[in-house]
């Protein structure tokens, strides 16, 4: 009897997969909090070592959990997707200590290319930035 | 007698200054490479904790190289400048070992707003990524 | 006995107002379905004179309608307030005769810069464009 | 004896095409000032039915002119090529009679994707805009 993956548990797998391979995201301490198909929540805690001159973590750590956000939300269906280009507004500083959140959701998706919202919020709900990328689907799987 | 910093003089100062505060680009590695007035040139090596699930560079780290130098350009004339929003445009992959160069140059400074272009290229001279950012000048000084 | 007015009511006069002076806006049959503090909803029917070398709308005026739209929902606290920048993404094509209706909603106001977001649908409520601006404002009132 | 195109004329008799069927731009009194693979540069009045509420250019006509500069330069090589996103910097107000100059430049172009810079001037020279567009490249010709 043949045994189908949900929509989720595909997200999952790919998920899970993705996480295990990407030494920069781990390295950044990210975890998953949920995905599902075309949607991912990640979340990170602010060290000291992301910091910028200002004792705010700097731009770039910000995107790189949004950009995280974004790949995982949009490779959930198993098709390898690549980012052909973002956007982040910067709203408001994060500090030491914070506990970002980051909720990417599919906007659209026609053909191969989808178009992805990023919303970056610290511990109190507060939002830190707002990222949209724009994603390109390539005709290989991921898992 | 007093002795007047040139333009260059203060770029300098200023991107020594955030350099020596800004734990996030040591962490990475990143490197001056030379800065004046509106411009700034950083450098970083791709390191194997910076590589994402398909073992190539994280478009964060991309990103924070170019964010850097975007803060370097824009912060030049010892105004405490933010990034209000950013986009990158990723044209090509970077590999462990590939030595990035971000060269940032002020497209336009009217009032309080800037606009940077930011060119993130490899050892080879090849576009790794395009990326342009939208600065907001504060009432402060960075020195 | 003073009048107050609401938020509503100073959203209303200021789009009433924009719109009376906005030549342009007036010239690609643009209407105001609603306004109220931070959001505004305005449509737009597609002409044959609007259209591109593919039958297809210009992407120039699918902007324009976002474009007015963000105007309309940023200045509606009757603080003048003008794009710093502005993205588009076009997700469907629209043709002639179709009644597009774009949607705006601040997503973050903090000082003097905002975010908003504006989406483009149809009239089989498609999306059409997904457009994100960013805001400054000045130290004058519209009215 | 045949005879063959050089990429110049074969970005003349697109350009011609596509402006030829393209009512949109004729509407606007776009005209061509030149064209070759990768750059077209194109101009345009500011006429007084473009001018929003506070009397200077409506930023979606600002937007149009850089939009078909840069569809002509990405469809320079008669490869039918779509926009997925474009982003804008307003960087000076355009006024009624200002002639804008709109300069497109492909930044890169990999596979089916393109990056194009447009620059838009007026008569003094002065920067209006800069602008940025993601382009994607059909399986059709345009001619």
């Amino acid at each position: 009897m043949a045994t189908e993956r949900t929509a989720e548990e595909t997200a999952k797998q790919v998920a899970d997969y993705m996480l295990t391979h990407d030494r920069a995201s781990r390295h950044l301490g990210i975890k998953i909090d949920s995905v599902d198909e075309g949607v991912a929540v990640l979340s990170m805690t602010v060290r000291d070592d992301m910091l910028n001159g200002l004792d705010i973590l700097h731009g770039g750590f910000t995107f790189s959990l949004a950009d995280s956000a974004f790949a995982f939300a949009c490779n959930s269906r198993n098709r390898k997707t690549v980012a052909l280009n973002c956007t982040i507004n910067f709203v408001a500083a994060a500090k030491v200590g914070d506990v970002l959140t980051a909720t990417a959701r599919e906007v659209s998706l026609s053909g191969r290319t989808g178009v992805y919202d990023v919303s970056v919020k610290n511990q109190n709900g507060e939002i830190v930035a707002e990222f949209r990328g724009t994603s390109y689907g390539t005709s290989s799987s991921v898992l």
